[in-house]
């Protein structure tokens, strides 16, 4: 009675996430996670949700309950281009398609453009669910050389040459997982290299809006001549995740392919959820509500570096990011924060390896902190358990 | 400025969904619609709908709100088990995995199991969409013989033989497009074969519950003794398909891979649909509802047969399906159902071409008539301008 198909080998070849392996375990009372990348509960605006969910049913519900647009739901389509006006983008209608959640940006994109053994330019490290859908299609994952300031102009441009990549993946922006920030001048050079040579760039930035400090930059998108950036954002590190909602600003050619694409995969994207978060972005309460996460995230942050400068050996370094939702740190050479991780959990404090971001899982000896999902008295109690832990192998 | 990288081949050849293309004409005042495959929403029920959000959101909004667990929202997984006892299945919680739309589904198992060239088994003609994801896997589409009791069991057994499928597809239920239900004898066959050969069977089940006359036949899953049967099932028919629920219900074995594949494709779906779904589950009203659709769409069926009998031409043959959504009608070999469709458009009335339903295009003369959409006085309307038409060909 046991189901023993075999998998497609690239299926095979694919771990689970191991956050979602924790989930459980971070329930139990008492437990300190700076593991998953999620949003504080705290910072939900629940009685609006409840109030819009109820009003969008009663005043549109045909629309809200029968099939709806492939694309995603018009208004808020026209909602989300006008919240991306606040970045300079003059996005037509037709040139966004509404997913579930920024990951099925990633999964759409790289149906219709990967085929098995097809090089991706990424990051390294990089977000780790997205390297699980890159493998899923069996691309060759390249990893373009890094300095402080970001990716490497001259490497990227040495590597398309080489690869021929299906596309360049990049998180600019406190990126996932190190919190780092590509400066303005490489975003430009990213903008023109890619344009130049043909290659699509993915620009996945669902953490703009959680800056902390200093000025915003410009996009990659907003340096795109060529029309070959597609940019990805999602209301789930800014908004609720739970509602699902990705957006994916594409050159217009592009959205039609994206379309079937998304047809073939899940029909549309429910549309009560889509609505929720267009009620709430034509009320116009999202300055306000990105205003308040900001400040509840920024004394996190503060907490957590705090603790660190306070508990951690000298010998960890962690990088304070300006904004996003991790703090990356890393240990001496010979430390495995993988094999690290079962003990912390007995400790009742949760972090995420920094093996889970590198294609190769080369790099043991990283972790990635989140600090948005705990309150700083348990920042502060969880970095002193932690760091009770490094010290031993430290 | 124009966006031009090529499509991973596979991608390249998929049509988009014509229903879809259709969709903006179909809401213009006056005109009827026998094409999109959609319940009335007429019977959503909107008041307890809205309620229920409502309710939801109040008593356990972090968990609506918060991402959320890949397999799908617990109390649904519970409250769906319970469902499919109706239908004999003790299916455990562990054996359940909620999906965006029946859709989904589809995709994940193909995403799991189907690398290009491997070949899928189907009834010919089947569902346009299903055709639409296997393509889109690359996958060599080779159908299944028939006759008026369905698939015959010969046939399956030798093209297993011939072409190792991946898996066997089947709608044995009031199938889409054509609204035939395969015989209790053949069901057994097709689970006792496939599962004597070692191929897994999908048993694709959206129409189940729209019976209209005569007694439910036993579910293929209901005679799988190897464990080889995957069935999936869907509340957009029976309930409101802008929720997007749809459920897995595998082999034990499967359900880990399943979770591995939609992570990497969505993360999970939306919370507060699964909720929706859960709450009217668990209220007990599902049983009222699913007799007041049968009642309604019983209503309408009869008014299209009849309509049908009065005003088509002899020569286009409708065979009259026990339940489901659908009225296939096959006109005589020389006619164009695709060709005729934009002169049906004109006039004001949909419906779906025959040749959408079959992988290689090749049967041009039957019509997808769907009947659930609307009231009586529409359809008989419709029909009349429809065999008009029909007369100028047939």
């Amino acid at each position: 009675m046991s189901f023993q198909f075999p998998l497609a080998p690239h299926m095979a070849q694919i771990p689970s996430n191991p956050i979602f392996h924790l989930l459980p375990k971070l329930n139990e009372p008492g437990f300190i996670s700076f593991a998953a990348g999620v949003p504080s509960p705290d910072s939900f605006p629940y009685d609006e949700i409840a109030k819009m969910a109820a009003e969008t049913l009663a005043g549109n519900p045909k629309e809200i309950l029968q099939y709806g647009s492939t694309e995603g739901y018009l208004p808020l389509r026209r909602a989300m281009a006008q919240h991306l006006r606040r970045y300079s983008f003059n996005a037509g209608i037709d040139e966004l398609v509404i997913t579930t959640g920024g990951q099925q940006a990633i999964d759409l994109l790289c149906k219709l453009f990967v085929e098995p053994g097809d090089a991706v330019l990424a990051e390294a490290p990089t977000y780790s669910a997205a390297i699980q859908v890159f493998k899923s299609y069996k691309a060759n994952i390249v990893s373009i050389e890094s300095d402080d300031a970001g990716i490497l102009p001259d490497d990227l441009e040495s590597k398309i040459a080489r690869h021929r990549p299906k596309f360049v993946y990049l998180i600019p922006t406190f990126k996932n997982p190190s919190g780092q920030t590509l400066s303005a001048e490489r975003r430009a050079a990213a903008a023109e290299i890619t344009g130049r040579l043909g290659v699509m760039l993915i620009e996945d930035d669902p953490y703009r809006d959680l800056r902390y400090e200093g000025g915003h930059l410009p996009n990659i998108k907003g340096y795109d001549r060529a029309g070959n950036v597609v940019y990805i954002t999602s209301a789930s590190k800014y908004f609720c995740p739970g509602l699902r909602v990705g957006t994916i600003y594409a050159p217009k050619n592009l959205t039609p392919v994206l379309t079937v694409a998304k047809q073939a995969t899940d029909m549309h994207s429910p549309t009560l959820t889509q609505a929720i978060v267009c009620a709430y972005l034509e009320s116009g309460r999202m300055e306000a509500h990105l205003k308040m996460l900001c400040d509840m995230y920024r004394a996190r942050l503060k907490a957590m570096l705090e603790a660190a400068a306070a508990f951690f050996p000298e010998s960890v370094a962690c990088a304070p990011p300006q904004g996003g939702l991790f703090l990356w740190c890393v240990c001496p050479p010979h430390v495995d924060t993988l094999a690290l991780l079962a003990e912390a959990v007995e400790r009742k404090v949760a972090y995420i390896p920094g093996d889970q971001f590198y294609a190769d899982g080369s790099v043991k000896n990283a972790m990635r902190l989140n600090f948005s999902n705990e309150p700083e008295d348990s920042i502060f109690k969880g970095m002193e358990i932690l760091s009770k832990l490094l010290r031993t192998v430290c």
